[in-house]
């Protein structure tokens, strides 16, 4: 099986590499009937989009998704809906000085030890742009879920070692970092500043929140619904880790703190992030992710080229030094894919 | 889909409850013409096994694996393999007591919410004994991989807090936690044997670590070896978390250090834990997962039942406190199952 | 994909070799909650057992199957079904003779050609015996199919070019060949016994009708209804063609004659044979198989062996000259496995 | 799963209405380094065009087909190959007078008992427009295939009960109806005029012949290459029907007759159709398929619309009376894509 699928009652196949003509996804499996339209999609993608932690002028030209089919007098029609962005500002030529060198932190060694050939013009297929076509098909997604009363809530957690100790929702789209405490959004954004003039980049930690799911979704014993939220959550690039609940902190705690404990309104506790044995319990999903610091920087780095000889490279152009901000709506939108499929074999089980 | 199924070129299906007539796998896509005997399954079964950590007697009947089709005059045919494990000693009546009662961590509760009906017996599906399966299936992958020089090596990194500071893989059987450092086990052992006393549990943290894999496996954009890394090995009962190479660390490093840089001789660091662009560097894979405590405790704790009465239960009989020595096994099954699955894949790709 | 899977949200995976120590079948995906016993699944098998066309003696020891997990207080988890049939009475020494020999009209060549090694103990994996998992999966299929209203007949429609003219279904279980017509039956059966005595065997049609499905099964573009069931049948060994409703006949028909035309009661005519675009209409489905002749006769063939050199050879012990009447429970097998994946597929797309 | 897709290791999943703004299609699985461009596709798109069988003036505006990712340099690269499609022409208000209608022989009434809504123009996804994906796909496939020496011959084997006795493939495309018989052509044509002119419409047969694939594919027990094959065309609308080498005659065939028999120099005839088992046997495959006759004609059928009313309708438009040609190359394709997709399973299998 080829990797460019997931899902598999509602399941999403993207294409497209960062500097071809476009990039795209089809979804297939979608409810028939539901109420659809690009408004729907595109301020998802407005949130993902580059550039917007800039103070400067705003993008004239933004991403703009066509429904190309499967929607039909303003309905899903329950045939295969697909979804286009045109790519534009493909400066391929940037991209000469650097196609023989493998870039530190990039896919460029491994895609050409995979493939034999590599387009090497802004990352191809690796580029992060693909994540533009997951974020669409998540917004159909999010449009079914919504139906249901399943809120998905993403946001950053932690910047370069700086974390927020307030959750306050509200405040997420608030600041350019899309964290839930403006004061640590501060002070986080001071130590963003301070790595770009350094020419360096910095990771982070996004965490995502899950509310109004019922008990009962997740196919043990592989398909369990934490395992597929990690593939789904792992599947982004730069994404290193994912804990659920209580996370890594379980691993030291004793089993009398650890089980959550209930009571007739409910689990006493959540440290289990919402799903026992694979399953939904009802109660929030709640998973954080580790996010690597950005690999384009300026800093000079060592590396080979494609004939094995050592150089020294840096990384020319804007690089957005911290992307944390921007896979917040690329995490929603892969939780989103996730809970729907699950939805939908839950339904198949008992249909 | 169901969920009971793994992999695509390299596909295992399995079966069975705890108190059931048996567990098994049928594992389909096997290379014809390997060497094959129940000889290379059992030793991986045995250190799986219950019971290990007792100085007294060793199980008189273990798990006997059984090769029911597949294999052919000693050698692999090509078509399904069959294993299969008759179940022994079920005692299902000592589970009579609590079958109304959702057991604080466990899949109790949301076995009923998904199915609408709950084999109670020592967890049934949910049953760490289902794992005996995918260890058997694990170990024909591993066959496999030996062929092409792939090694694989899980261990006890961590318990109740205790973590290993030096990493002698020649220790890890030799000691009952097994974990690579013997003077942190024996630390370790001290601390399983005080949450025992108190009637409690421990969690800890499991490391594996795979070598000798080829560069270019994995397939992007959804089935990255990450992804598909993360998502076997948090199918295991009790695994709440995984980060590979740097992992949550990154998050807190600039982009400066986490870079792993090249020179002639290879890559001069592995933050990245052996995968970028989700396909192999060809350098060691490393990851880490979160094993919370055992769920089962004798420690008295508040729950409710099927008819949604409070009540306050503790659990009766012999429970491992600390789970992390059998799923050292586990994850290297599971391990070995991904990565067979992607050299096929890599294979169908350019056949 | 290994090939030994079918369905996707009712998922049949099968294994097993005709002279091996068993055959079985995992069935992932059984609605729960449905009371099932080896009583529903026996009779079935039942009908497909050899020597049932013999008035002599009825086996003694029939083909007992074993429902091994999934099942709990007779009612279904929802967790994988296991189905396992003991093989007995092997006489592998018997195949001794031929083992070096490629059979004419059997896969002896092919298998060794796709592995490279060849169990020849009974045609191994490629024995008619491997229907008998099919068998048991069907049964569980048509218990869930049963709850719904949907029924489903196959019979012997022609054997040896003598066609049954009138198609009374009462008859079909009354004589051996499972032919709805008596007359027509008698006919069939001198053909099948003139045959065996010269040593030689026949083919014949087989017919599936399906009544009470619903409209709107099937998923367009790919999985339509009756490419799935076709698939699903030719997925049999010795059936060589498939035709739908109105079949070859509608090549040489004008539209105004093959298009069903409807009325406020329904359609007029059903040259569709139920389905139109891939999707079922309500009306009955039929479909119609070619069946080849019995592989192994008794007159000499010529051949070559694994050395590539000629031979001739003739196949010694009973076989059964016509093998219509056992493919029948095997072709309601393989229809109910069909629908009940739709029906569980078109569940999650409105799910 | 939804029905969109088909294949495993060589995966296609295709998009689009008769009247939306577009159809097009996902390869993912394409062997990376190929030479590929539009070029490769664009003629056989060409020879599926409708219209062709006008003597008056060839279309002005071909479909034209874009390569929008995958391509990298003239190279597949092994990522996801997106081709398009743009429509054109669209003139949906010719179906408003016909949007409530159930046409008879069309998927109307099972897409609205599907779905529960339905894109009536043109028939919407149910439309033959769609098969220009699969010919897109198809031809990457085949462009795969060449690379081996296999190649792939479909025929119009018989119209209106006018039947090719010789077969001489140089002629195929010669004559519109793409019969190898010249002779059988024109009077196949005769017929063909002659049910238009009486405002009806003929169906027949069309054969295909594969050659130079070799031995060892196709994967027992339910992924035969048969059973894929017939799945493959059956999914392709107006397909009723698909025999195998002898197929239905089989069925009046004594063993003796029907059994290929071999020698030093290979298979003494062909009554298989090329596989034994559900496997290739090297020999060609040879398969023939019944084509229904067009759906809509002008002369008036009986319907009911969507409010259950009885009505008289009549197609208007200019309809292809015969749709044998142009099914050709679709079966060409599919064809195509089934054995690409066997033979990367095959190198999965033993990599």
């Amino acid at each position: 099986m080829p990797g460019n699928s997931i899902g598999t009652s509602f399941r999403v196949t993207t294409f497209g590499e960062s500097h071809g003509a476009a990039v795209g996804v089809i979804v297939d499996g979608v409810t028939p009937g539901v109420k659809l339209s690009e408004e729907d999609i595109q301020p998802r993608l407005d949130r993902r989009k580059p550039g917007q932690s800039e103070a400067a002028s705003p993008r004239e030209e933004p991403d703009r998704v066509h429904i190309l089919s499967g929607v039909f007098q303003g309905r899903t029609t329950g045939t295969p809906l697909f979804l286009m962005l045109y790519n534009r500002d493909a400066r391929s030529e940037d991209y000469l000085a650097i196609k023989d060198l493998f870039r530190p932190g990039h896919a460029d060694y491994t895609y050409l030890a995979k493939y034999g050939i590599r387009d090497y013009r802004g990352s191809g297929r690796a580029s992060g742009r693909e994540t533009a076509a997951r974020v669409a098909a998540g917004a159909v997604a999010q449009k079914l879920l919504e139906r249901i009363g399943v809120t998905i809530v993403a946001y950053t957690h932690a910047v370069a070692g700086v974390v927020c100790t307030e959750i306050d929702e509200t405040q997420i789209d608030k600041n350019v970092l899309r964290a839930p405490d403006a004061g640590a959004a501060a002070v986080m954004l001071e130590e963003v500043r301070k790595a770009r003039e350094a020419g360096d980049s910095v990771g982070g930690i996004v965490a995502c929140r899950i509310r109004g799911l019922p008990a009962g979704l997740g196919e043990p014993v592989f398909d369990r619904l934490d395992a597929d939220l990690a593939k789904a959550v792992l599947s982004i690039g730069s994404v290193k880790a994912i804990e659920f609940g209580g996370g890594f902190r379980l691993a030291a705690m004793r089993g009398s703190e650890a089980n959550d404990q209930m009571s007739r309104s409910g689990f006493l506790t959540n440290h289990a992030g919402g799903i026992l044995g694979g399953i939904s319990t009802g109660e929030e999903i709640l998973f954080r992710i580790a996010v690597k610091p950005t690999s384009s920087i300026a800093l000079p780095q060592k590396t080979i080229g494609v004939d094995g000889e050592e150089r020294e490279m840096s990384t020319k152009g804007r690089h957005d030094p911290c992307i944390c901000p921007r896979i917040v709506p690329v995490v929603e939108a892969m939780a989103a894919i996730v809970l729907v499929d699950h939805l939908k074999r839950q339904a198949a089980l008992h249909g």
